[in-house]
């Protein structure tokens, strides 16, 4: 392989993510580009599909010979998953207030985090996972991060929601970092041998 | 067209939409054969295009001459349409209890079931649609039907739910019974042409 390595195409309409993903990327010596293409996604329990699918698709709309992309989704245990793979549709219909209304009255509020992260060429396309386990907040707190950020936090944290964390605070625990790094660390590898 | 066009597989995996449509269908001389794929689901907010993906790839994987599926949803306005497309992994994950939390103490009510049928072949997909209007009720009442019918009141009836109702009756009124009919309509007069 001729091309360079060390920068890939990250096909994301969401700054928030490509902001977060840029960040560890860099840390690798992987410089992040932002493509914004329509997403394709399929409707499934599994982010893994849902990630591969949208790789493809993107990967021949782009006519790209590889792409990045990436599915993630909050699982809350006492709600049997959801908003899981739909997370960005709840946000975007219930919003935060929706999952703290469900939540009401309810003392199990554990919930995970998790995202896909699938590298696709022209003869494969592999996936990279990472999960963050943490809890619901009982309100929502801080105003960085995106989406479902203030009512989650990380158990490995201080307490503090996602929103409440500067990137690079985020960025030691979060399900996206934990991918983009794996997939870092596996493209570093690959591409040096 | 040298076929039978008085028969015709419908792809769903659920009993209960299978026969509300195959009772509609007989009443226009047409005979549905449930045909249960996989379903292949796109991530939209539009019945209609998710419709049509999963009506063209059902005719690629089963190499038939023509098909028909079907995608429905249930939109509750104070919701801002939730849970909209994705009403079936609403249903098992939240479920009909879900859906009642997240309206508590709010007076707005009203909701509409939507359905779009996807006749597919070889050269066209052609869509369908029906829509009911009613509201959501503060209680599940009945035992028949199936999902959400035990919330909705159609406007149209007694003040029942469609779980209240037996199959002739809900078809009297539902999104399901109206795209279907439309169908028949149009495909008894095109084929008779």
């Amino acid at each position: 392989m001729k091309e360079d390595n060390r920068s890939i195409q990250f096909v994301t309409r969401n700054k928030g993510k490509f902001d977060e993903a840029a960040r560890v990327a860099l840390d690798y010596g992987i410089r992040l580009s932002q493509v914004k293409l329509a997403k394709y996604e399929m409707q499934a329990d599994d982010l893994r599909k849902i990630a591969i699918v949208s790789a493809e698709h993107a990967l021949r709309e782009l006519g790209a010979s590889r792409i990045l992309t990436e599915d993630a989704g909050l699982f809350i245990e006492s709600l049997d998953g959801f908003p899981g793979p739909y997370s960005s549709y709840v946000y975007g219909t219930l919003g935060v207030g929706g999952i703290l209304k469900l939540l009401e009255k309810i003392r199990k509020r554990e919930a995970y985090f998790a995202c896909v992260v699938a590298y696709c060429c022209a003869d494969y396309t592999k996936c990279f996972e990472g999960v963050v386990n943490g809890r619901i907040s009982l309100r929502p707190r801080g105003g960085q991060g995106f989406g479902f950020d203030p009512i989650f936090i990380p158990d490995q944290g201080d307490g503090a929601t996602f929103a409440e964390m500067g990137i690079n605070q985020k960025n030691r625990f979060s399900h996206r970092a934990l991918a983009f790094s794996k997939f870092c660390i596996w493209s570093n590898s690959h591409y040096a041998k």
